[in-house]
This record gives C-alpha cells, sequence and structure tokens, in this order.
C-alpha cells in the first residue's frame, strides 16, 4: 500500500507535510487525528508514542515520525522535483539549516503561547506566556523577512519542503492573535500570500477544514486508523 | 583553510559537533565562544546573526549554522565512517528521526530550567519553571531509556552523529541538578558512561575545560575570531 499520512487538527505542523506529499506528485493516503480528543488512540499510540502528528506510515509498515525527517524522505523519494537536493552539496546544507531553524527556534517560539492557550480565562499566566511568544517569534518573523530580501523561495530558486513547512507554522502567529503580519512584517506576508495560492496549499486547508479537496497531486483519499490497524508492523 | 567550528562555552551544544569532528578523522580547527559574556562580539554577529553556538565555517567562507545540518555535513564528509548514512536508505530516515528528536523535543525540555537559572535567587518562578522542566525531561530520559533496550548505539549498529549529539546535551539533567541519572535512569546511564570513556568525547571535555586535549582525530588547533575575520566571505 501507498505510504499514509497521519495529520493532526486543528493548524498542525502536519501542514506541511501534507503540501510536500502533493507537491511530489506520487500515490499517498491521508489519516486524520484530532489533537484536543479527550481520549487518545491506542492505535495511534503504536504509530506514535507520544501522541504527536504528523507521521509517516512507510510501505512497509514502519512509522517514521519527526517532520524534519518525513519532509527529507518525501524529497528523497525524486530528486528531479528538486524538493530536496542530493546529500553532500551545498544546497542540501542549506536547506538542512533552514529546516533544522523552523523546526526548533521558529517552532519553538510559539510554544508559551500555546501554553496560554490551553489555561482558563483570568489566569495571569497568560499575558506573561503571551508576551514572551509574541517576543521569540517576533525575532522568528523579522529574520525570515531578512532572509526573504531579494529571494523567491527559502532555499535554492525553487518550492522546497522548507517553504511548505513553514506555510504550515507562520500562520501561528495570526492564529493565536499576536501579530498583524500584513501590518508587520509586509514582504514576508507578500511571500506567504504567493504560497497561499499554491494549489497544494489551498488542497491542504480544504483536507484540515474538512471541505471537498482537489488534489493536483495522487491524493487517494483518507483512511482511518481501525482499517490501518492490521497493516502495522508488530 | 580547513572547516572552523565555533563552539560555545559551558556546556553547549556544540559539544556534539566536536566529537563529530573527531570521530571524521579529517583536519580542521576549532574557535571558542563564551556564551555568557556580556557584550556580544561583532565578529561573531557576522558569522551567526543569531550569536548561537555551534556554527561552521566552510572551505569556501560560507558559514553553516544550526547543530543538525552541521552534524549531517560531518557525516557527508565521508560516508565509509559511518557517522551518517545515504540518502534514501531507511537508515537515514532513522537517524534524521532521532537526530530530529533530539533537537526538538529533546533540547527544548531543558529549556526553561535554563531560563530559571538566569533568575535571582529566590524569584517564586524559579520553582515553577524547573518543574516543568524535570517533567518534560523526564519523558526524554524514559523514552530513550526504552529506545536503547536491545540497542549499543542510538542507530543503526555503531555510533553515529546522534550519539555525539545526545552526549552533549544529555547531561543538562546533571548539570541542572534535575535528576541522577544513575539512580533513576540506570540503563541509559551505563549507555552514557560507555560514550564518556570515547577518546572524542574526553577529547571534546577537555577543549571545554581548557586544558590539554589529545585528539585522536585531525585537530590542528584554535583559531581566533581576529584571524577569521579575513576569512568571512562578504
Ligand atoms: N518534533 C516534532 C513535533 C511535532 C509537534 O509539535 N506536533 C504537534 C502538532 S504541531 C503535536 O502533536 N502536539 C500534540 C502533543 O505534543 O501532544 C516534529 O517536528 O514532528
Ligand atoms: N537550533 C540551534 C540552537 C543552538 C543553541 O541552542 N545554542 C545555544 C547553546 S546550546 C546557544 O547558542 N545559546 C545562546 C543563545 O541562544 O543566545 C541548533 O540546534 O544549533
Amino acid at each position: 500500500m501507498e505510504p499514509v499520512l497521519f495529520y493532526g487538527v486543528p493548524h498542525g505542523c502536519s501542514f506541511g507535510s501534507i503540501v510536500a506529499l502533493e507537491w511530489l506528485g506520487q500515490p499517498y493516503r491521508l489519516s486524520r487525528i484530532d489533537m484536543l480528543a479527550k481520549t487518545k488512540s491506542n492505535i495511534y499510540g503504536r504509530v506514535n508514542s507520544q501522541q504527536q502528528t504528523p507521521t509517516l506510515l512507510l510501505e512497509d509498515g514502519q512509522p517514521l515520525s519527526e517532520s524534519f525527517a518525513i519532509l527529507q524522505n518525501i524529497a528523497a523519494r525524486d530528486l528531479s522535483r528538486k524538493l530536496g537536493f542530493a546529500q553532500g552539496t551545498e544546497a542540501h546544507d542549506r536547506l538542512n539549516q533552514m529546516l533544522a531553524y523552523l523546526h526548533t527556534s521558529f517552532h519553538s517560539a510559539f510554544a508559551s503561547a500555546w501554553t496560554a492557550f490551553k489555561l482558563k480565562d483570568g489566569d495571569p499566566a497568560i499575558e506573561i506566556l503571551r508576551e514572551l511568544a509574541r517576543e521569540k517569534a517576533a525575532e522568528g518573523y523579522a529574520y525570515l523577512q531578512r532572509h526573504m530580501k531579494g529571494r523567491e523561495w527559502l532555499v535554492g530558486d525553487s518550492k522546497t519542503i522548507a517553504d511548505a513547512y513553514l506555510i504550515g507554522i507562520a500562520r501561528w502567529g495570526e492564529d493565536l492573535q499576536l501579530f498583524d503580519l500584513k501590518r508587520e512584517y509586509p514582504e514576508f506576508y507578500r511571500y506567504l500570500q504567493k504560497l497561499e495560492a499554491d494549489r497544494a496549499v489551498m488542497f491542504a486547508h480544504a483536507i484540515e477544514d474538512g471541505q471537498p479537496a482537489a488534489t493536483s497531486g495522487q491524493f487517494l483519499g483518507h483512511v482511518d486508523l481501525a482499517e490501518i490497524e492490521p497493516r502495522l508492523a508488530a
């Protein structure tokens, strides 16, 4: 069976892996995981012991977790699509550097605001935690806006898995009502808008929202956990 | 000129890149950055705009930042040393997964305790922040101890850049006096002890401590920032 991506909703960092799979253009399926569910699924616990998304179930029934590893796996399936680059090249180093920055500093900049989001209204910690996230994420947006000066894409001259990942997490600044990106980071915002117009990105939004989604790749439909269970490697 | 690794002291995550360079066995130099210095170096700001360590200055004068990217660059210089694996193989995916886990969840588990470390004695936030770190890092140590069951090394059957990186950050639990690893995670502790006896690890400790250090690779000595400035690409 083709690979299956377990993606989390709402608004998770799995978004980038969906976009990358669309760009790759090879057959794949999706399986939806509700990250806000009160009880955690035992079956998903076998796929990802930390109950995190995304995870890619490979053809041999082994789950591959960690978005960084999943994205590089997708890119390596067909280097001619230039979603990633050959090991040992300068472009490969630059892609690893950008992916690592996005997965460490930029992703974690929002962590305290997500913690605040789960607190009860009126908790005095909320403002402290949101301020901390605003400060760290502002550094991230400023760095990325500087980086994009004179560039069309994050790494190299065409879209890569780094752009796919970024478009899934850059929105958190607005989701969490920390920033008005259009006003505060106008040039960076223009780059994000260009990505929003990409068919794979529109597809991933529709998937997240549970709307009819038109694949421009080879999406073969959803499967649910119960159907997948027999396929899991022991 | 051979590559130069900028490493941070005290006890930074650069440690793993020093170990990996020793294991690689090719010529390299080191440049020491005091992370606690009151004033930040302008020259280092040109190497790493976020003033973070590690950074690897490449042969062409371009700096490569982000430990993940540096470690994969080191491994790719000679795949026959098996510090990393060829792109497109299952071992490469597993190494990316482990490196990503260590650089995201495990590294960030300690973040709030490092924040607490910098607060004034008696600040009531200290205990809250330390408790948070203890909880998250405990999950990490428990996961890694389970993962090591029946294994000699983190990925595959010989030491890789993942082991190099881990030995530089796993010590934070004791540095921050959050854990007694020997008592709480005895099997994981045994694996760490095996690494501590490795010549490259002993070398990296001596380097950090400013002691005479015996290379088992091709360490060619320290260079300071002023000497390096002319080499930086514009
Ligand atoms: N290091 C992991 C982190 C993944 C992650 O943070 N996933 C979030 C969604 S964006 C999640 O699963 N959160 C739920 C949880 O941690 O319990 C990766 O990069 O894949
Ligand atoms: N994402 C970076 C993080 C590096 C990092 O956290 N470096 C620490 C030392 S372990 C540092 O430079 N801290 C000083 C600072 O952030 O200002 C990487 O993996 O290389």
